[in-house]
């Protein structure tokens, strides 16, 4: 069981099927691209546990993903993808990167999801790209783009439900899609609360990252709460 | 004859008539949003007449824009439009923001022309932006924006083909359309070595605002330089 690629959340070893990888996620948390670090004890479990809760209710809905099974608190397996150089960002109301780059109000409720897409590069920073930049810079071919498209607005409508039915709402995610061997594109790393942005219908509460980023409260505290809303669903 | 806005690098007047203004080149010339700034005597009449040149050059190659007549060695008329906050950004070979932004090397020349839209808004610093911000932020309609790139790209082949019988390479450029009264969309603005990048074919040597962004020569002289080339056409 090799170590193929640790990352600053999780780390993804081979396992004993050639086309399977097991999925370690740990306690480390960073924001700002790694500017601000932490470690904080049971963060791999509550991501991993939320995650598999997450992809198993996406599957249920006709969603499919990498994920085949979690194999313990802090680890699950998943199908071996190429991941696409993409950060399928979507947006139902904004906050974060948005209200800075083009004014809008934290809080504005956006007439229809917005996608944006950023190059998955920590030496350039990430930076938002547009569909030629992606044709241009080879990352996904014009009829893969359209179906990693098609597919993050389905998982919008799914995951805004899910939300919706725990009194929160989905503000915007993050996710990221690969492609197997046998060219199958698929919906792949996590859906947690380190990806996602998620307030509180009437509060505006944060459940999310937003409480480490901008210290209004304890992470494992909100993961945990959110966790268990997840549960009693 | 009211100043309507007064500008880095002009200013525009009303006229006497409702539907034309009068738009005075000045020798103000500024660099990364304003931060380096000078006076260069003899700039102002250089872009006028250089703007002139160009835009009568695309008349008589079909693309129309609303350049009316150049009145003195500063000053042209030209229609009155609503610009559309966009500055459309066209390039054939990689050079200044794009390097630094994706990482392609100075010089690599794109399989096809890219196009790159950015939101006009000097308080947001003029972000990147895609078609779906373009919409969201209502900057121009669906079918506006069609027209706005076609005619963008209709420009890059005229212009291209321009700078090729003077022996010199359109690297990129940047140009503004806007809408009249009566609903018509028109190239606006200007087109000088302010407003693109040129090199020579074989030297590489830039006949545009590179050598005061860079420090790498006399902007006048270069200017005059290419203001001749036009003119022995
Ligand atoms: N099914 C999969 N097959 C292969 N790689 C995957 C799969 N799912 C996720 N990955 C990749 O595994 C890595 C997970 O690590 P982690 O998310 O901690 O990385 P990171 O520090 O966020 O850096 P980055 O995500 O920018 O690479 C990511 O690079 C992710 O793209
Ligand atoms: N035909 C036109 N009708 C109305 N406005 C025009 C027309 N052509 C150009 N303009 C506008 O006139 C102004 C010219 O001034 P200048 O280019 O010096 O401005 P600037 O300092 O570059 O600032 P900015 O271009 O960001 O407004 C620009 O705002 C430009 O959009
Ligand atoms: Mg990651
Ligand atoms: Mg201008």
């Amino acid at each position: 069981m090799t170590l193929l690629y640790e990352g600053k959340a999780k780390s993804v070893f081979t396992s004993d099927q050639e086309d399977v990888l097991r999925i370690e996620y740990k306690d480390e948390v960073t924001a700002g691209n790694g500017a601000k670090k932490d470690k904080m004890f049971g963060k791999g479990r509550l991501n991993n546990l939320i995650t598999s809760k997450i992809f198993g209710i996406l599957a249920q809905k006709g969603i499919e993903s990498h994920f085949i099974e979690q194999i313990s608190d802090t680890e699950q397996l998943v199908k071996a993808v190429d991941i696409f150089p993409l950060e399928v960002v979507v947006r139902n109301v904004a906050a974060g990167s948005i209200c800075k780059r083009l004014g809008f109000e934290k809080g504005h409720v956006f007439k229809q999801p917005l996608l944006e897409l950023f190059y998955k590069n920590d030496d350039l920073n990430d930076p938002l790209i547009t569909d030629d930049h992606v044709e241009l810079l080879e990352l996904a071919s014009k009829e893969e783009l359209v179906e990693i498209k098609e597919e993050a607005l389905k998982v919008n409508k799914a995951l805004s439900t899910l939300m919706d039915d725990m009194n929160l709402i989905l503000v915007d995610y993050k996710i990221e899609f690969g492609i197997t061997k046998d060219g199958q594109i698929l919906l792949a790393d996590e859906i947690s609360p380190d990806t996602c942005r998620i307030w509180d219908k009437d509060t505006k509460e944060n459940f999310d990252k937003d409480v480490y980023r901008e210290d209004t409260g304890s992470l494992i505290d909100t993961y945990e709460t959110f966790y268990k809303k997840l549960e009693e669903l």
